[in-house]
């Protein structure tokens, strides 16, 4: 089999997966609704490596919509730890994993059933499996299986069903109809953007890699740092988007790549890191809804008319292609990265 | 000047910060401890850098000692996206601020006061500046005023003042009294383990420093990261200590130093990715209570008789140290970054 040929197939289609997800949650309403839709007094995200990314965005968006109280912790931290993240409060846990069987999220759900009388729901891409059938609940991708080792049309398509089910449980009609319109911005990004994506994959004048995104997006931004370290082994890092200015930004040089990922409520700030780093001699390739007086060297205009909040799963798949191409210019294969297997069980 | 005065003065004598503010706590308990210890319904600790990093490990130990949610959040992210932040639940913000001048804390609190009726705490090393008397109420640390740019010894004081006031809310005597005793420590371990730091620091095969620590230590990995970056500008990251199977560890080659911070309660499992890290070819330096079967290239052990929720301000020192030795190992100044100023004013 050539190099890369499975990661950049899950990459390029993976609004299919997004779009076979929401036709057949449009067509199979999830059993679930009023479940969860009940007061609940928190709300506890929980992954490991990407999925534990895509709980941060998932959280951030979930209380933004609910305005209940809803955090992100790393699986192991739940299982290891419950003392310091399980109260007594109303909480339920949303378990995500791609292949429904990683240890430790299975052992965090586990800790929590013991340790909490509260419920639990899975987002998956694997409907019968450990992780499911311990679940009250569970709500499974359609067509987004990998044989990549690294996430992505899988994490793309999972943060969508995270996304839809947020907007369930804050009973937001507009907000899952916008959803249903994300898949349409996808071909479009791709044909125009992608290189963007290869040719500064292939500038080796840059070889440190920094992704900047606040709120719901800093999740994305550090699923994007983890595609370039797995895919391209490359020096990669990922801050929220001010915090880069309080000690991080010493280490730019004009070596560095700033993949800043802008949002609609912080956008006049994060323009004036961007302007900063920019002066500190860095590349700035900025992602953005239309791109207007950023100051950048590259701009991906999103053009999709939708808000932050929903658009997500459209600001990853230029930084999952700049990964994917830099890999390949450095002679790897995204699709089995050094030291990795694709699921881990303790 | 010679380089790197200030910063080996503050590093060397923590300790006598920690032993003045115990000592001015004792003399002088909080005037809002009965405040303190109401029964809020969750707890938000904030800071930016440093101080962010430093409320990760407080708010875990606030929520392990009170049973009360508590958790962590940028002040970029309170002042920028308070709707994914802030609740109706009876809550309080405490936030952490060396300068007490610093924007994004101020707005934070500004925000706070603005959406919230609840209440706030500012810690910080100035009691008379616009954070504190913004703030219901503050609590200072004595002699921990810095002249360099990067945060040492007001770091750890700062931790020890938000532990001290963990153990106010939660009742906790006990655990006051071990405080105290954490000086008693720092004096042997900077005397015994100094020379593996600079060991470390002076090894150029060396290149990447990655710092492992979870629950409580989480933050202290952080905050050692962001020392390695500002003051040598080495290649620097932290990752809670599973999360680094779950891709990171694609990274790992015979240029990777791996400092842990292990702890009392996941300290089996952690010991586990060492000996996976040491096969992939790092080399580990592991900072330890005892030390006891820990497969590690270099072992700096502790020996406080205290347990992680208290011992967090000695786990510290030996990777300052590291920061300072590889700085001036390089011919930088560690007492003045590149690129930084020591409060970031917007």
């Amino acid at each position: 089999m050539q190099r890369g040929v499975y990661t950049y197939k899950e990459i390029t289609t993976q609004d299919n997966s997004w779009a076979a997800s929401l036709k057949y949650l449009n067509e199979n309403p999830p059993v679930f609704t009023d479940w969860l839709q009940q007061s609940w007094e928190q709300v506890l995200f929980t992954g490991c490596g990407s999925t534990y990314y895509l709980s941060l965005s998932a959280a951030a968006i979930w209380q933004t919509l609910t305005k209940i109280p809803a955090r992100a912790i790393p699986a192991s931290d739940i299982w290891l730890y419950p003392e310091s993240i399980i109260s007594p409060k109303k909480t339920l846990l949303i378990t995500v994993s791609r292949s429904a069987e990683t240890s430790e999220t299975i052992f965090a759900l586990d800790t929590f059933k013991k340790l909490s009388k509260q419920d639990t729901l899975a987002i998956t891409c694997y409907g019968d499996r450990e992780l499911t059938e311990k679940a009250r609940h569970s709500i499974t991708a359609v067509n987004a299986h990998e044989q990549s080792i690294a996430q992505t049309r899988s994490f793309s398509t999972m943060l969508l069903l995270a996304q839809y089910i947020s907007g369930i449980a804050a009973r937001n009609e507009q907000y899952l109809e916008k959803l249903t319109h994300i898949p349409e911005s996808f071909q479009n990004l791709i044909l125009e953007y992608e290189k963007v994506a290869l040719r500064i994959a292939e500038d080796d004048n840059l070889d440190h890699f920094i992704f900047l995104g606040s709120g719901i997006y800093y999740g994305l931004a550090s699923e994007a740092m983890l595609k370039m370290k797995e895919m391209s082994l490359s020096t990669s890092e990922a801050f929220h988007f001010l915090e880069f200015r309080h000690g991080p930004k010493s280490m730019v040089t004009s070596r560095t790549l700033i993949a800043a990922l802008l949002d609609d409520k912080a956008r006049d700030q994060q323009i004036k890191v961007l302007k900063e780093m920019k002066d500190l001699g860095a590349t700035i390739l900025a992602i953005d809804e239309d791109g207007k007086s950023v100051p950048a060297d590259f701009i991906v205009s999103i053009n999709s008319g939708i808000k932050s909040i929903a658009r997500g799963p459209l600001m990853l798949p230029i930084l999952q292609l700049l990964a994917y191409h830099r890999s390949m210019h450095k002679g790897l294969n995204p699709d089995s990265p050094r030291n990795l297997d694709a699921v881990v069980v303790l």
